[in-house]
């Protein structure tokens, strides 16, 4: 509990923005990627050093309303008495390391956490899962900060999981969850979805490979099917955000 | 058939009580622990010595009309010709040998029916498993009881597998199902879901370590987790309690 | 193309039963046991040599009015043009090899296919499949029929396939589907939906069990348990003939 | 961008067949068989030399309105603007090459993709997927045309890809997805949604056999099963039209 102020606001957004960020949570919820745990977060679009991201709550509840901004060390500008997610610092973090970066997704979704656990490494099983191409790194805090809760719950643990991260889109935790980045919170939410979709797929592929080497996308082509991916991906945002509209009216 | 008289009630619980009861069944149902079988009590809050445990009744249409009140016998105070769960004595057993214990969850789900009939064990794949960490004992009703129609259907049955739960707070039966308890009613409820989603977890990932070791939680990882758990494991019954009110009005 | 008159009635059921045959057919869709395809059959309640079915129908269009009734050589007592699912002689040919036998229920359900098509025999996982620790036949059509469409599609084939059924009730086909018989409708329609989740339990035991045994229900427990199913087996009855009811006020 | 006039249309078709089309889409969505990419499309039924499918667009969005005509080449001839699927050159060259398919389903159904990454082949695992056993090849786009964005984007990849799929009706597409041909759009449809139910069973077979063989439909089974499909296929194209119709009144 510290007496200081609240950092300053970066401005304010549109509504458009709250209502697009809220919805994504809900997308998240509607593609099995977060349950009643998980967050999404969205860099300012005028003050890079802030982000967007909702109160502590359930994803499948988040509204406009619950959206709240942050500084890059985690400190709420507008919290009100309205708690924040212990793991904000996954958010910030990776936002100071990574100026590329807009948008950030925490989950757990189920089928991503086995890769966490085994010396086995995701590989891009499809073209909608070409940013995995590049390579997943998997974050072990205990490495670093020996035996703790798991969670990523101070600047500290989270400079480290962006270390891990590097200069790629998504990195696994170890019996934890993961995380996906993009440079917009509609690549985001696609990479979130297409991360969990892909771990479905090669549970199955390496099952009949039964260790033969898997033909998925090589480094070359996954760089170029994510370019395209970029564009058409928009395609299953949009109708992802229609089905939260016709839910919420918002 | 006895003629003896019920056993006296430990007095009178509040209506939100009762419906937190009841919707904890619902809620078992909606998150697919339990299907037309399992059940799912709490402990008197005034009487140590009696629980709170629908009638026998598929858990998907458990009402607050339909709790019953018992002794530790499972001896039900208020029957008034309603017929009981043949298997009470899971949780009148559990509560006599477990002073700590104050929700219990029964349930077949259909994940974790596997790990009680082979040799490796359920392990703590992930933090909100984290209740797992501490080691899962497999309940064989057939090393004490011979061969049976596999219900825990009397004390001594209760008692039995009391006993090899000891000190643990979820325990596997052979060829059955399981058992998921806690300090309170959203967390035993808690529990039970992710023991199911943990099952699912192991499933692949023992898949993908084709018998190399998997770095799930370790001990002192496990009671850390744990207690983070026991807080933000609320966010999840609140979720899960409001998506029920939504349905069924109380 | 036949121009001799169509049986006789055994005489008229209640509006009751037809409805219970019409729900049965949804719940089978509701549990995932049915698709487009798959039927389920009840013996006339007093013409043992009559059974009633309905007309060749997706099961989840199923209504009172689509049911016709049946000799056990297959021919429709009441056709009026319309027209018989191809494989009526399975139950025709089983009711008359097997008196104790008053519900048939044929699927397709997927989990249960693989049991069919490999060395590896389906045994009950848990006590609610415990109908299945007798042991579980394949027939083979080919062995007895050469290369054909696969269907049971007259008399003898029907015949052949409740051959090797015997006296269990369970009984697959391989590269086809399963058949799964009781005394009882709503128990027919309890063995369909638990032959499905015991095999999807089972899927995930074997990958686990490593080629080691697994420690199902042995002959003794599954005689025990499956009495006790006969009793609460109508819990998970009573709960989907409900949930139909909500849907089609029937 | 061409400045030369779109090519003439094949002539009107009527209400029906476009409803029907659009319905085919939405089908496939609620079959898991496509998420928010896939396309289904339809030969003219008087003009050999055009087909008809969406414009770009999520499946679940399309309505009879967004149908657009296309020829051979994959040119529009009545875009008006509206933008075209980048991969509908699978469609035109298969229409080219195989004057006996009037219908393609293109989708990237996740049960699939795993037998595009490996060397074990997909079979018929039962009679409902029949169509599959004449054998199902692999397209790998790598062999002729390098690092690629994995589309099959223009004609010379569509031509490259029938090819490989020869007289077969369906073919997979290493790291992408899979095409799914006949000679109407109900069949077409309920290829594409049983090519994704067969892979589903065929993981499971594939497991419990552990390198043994697997007793799927031999070719001859095969040939007289789908014969049958043919016919009783319309019964789940029946329901699924119903269902759809349900939803959106057309």
């Amino acid at each position: 509990m510290t007496t200081s102020p609240p950092p300053a606001s970066g401005g304010p957004v549109s509504d458009e923005l709250l209502k697009d960020l809220a919805a994504a949570s809900r997308i998240l919820v509607a593609q099995g990627v977060v349950d009643g745990f998980g967050h999404v977060s969205l860099r300012h679009p005028n003050a890079p050093d802030r982000f967007l991201m909702s109160r502590s709550l359930a994803p499948a509840l988040v509204t406009p309303e619950d959206i709240l901004e942050y500084d890059l060390e985690g400190q709420a500008c507008n919290a009100n008495g309205r708690s924040s997610f212990l793991e904000r610092f996954i958010h910030s973090e990776i936002y100071k390391a990574r100026p590329d970066i807009h948008s950030v997704v925490h989950s757990h979704s189920p089928s991503v956490i086995p890769f966490g656990l085994v010396r086995l490494k995701m590989q891009a099983m499809f073209h909608n899962a070409a940013f995995l191409a590049e390579g997943v790194p998997v974050f072990d805090i205990r490495e670093k900060f020996g035996a703790t809760d798991m969670l990523v719950g101070n600047g500290a643990k989270g400079t480290a999981l962006a270390e891990v991260m590097g200069a790629k889109d998504v990195v696994l935790m170890r019996a934890h969850g993961s995380v996906a980045c993009a440079a917009s919170l509609p690549m985001a939410v696609f990479r979130a979805v297409y991360t969990e979709v892909n771990a479905r797929v090669q549970h199955w592929t390496q099952a009949l490979a039964q260790g033969d080497a898997v033909q998925g996308l090589d480094v070359d082509e996954g760089r170029l099917a994510d370019e395209v991916n970029k564009t058409t991906g928009m395609r299953a945002w949009d109708l992802w955000r229609a089905q939260i509209r016709a839910q919420v009216n918002w």
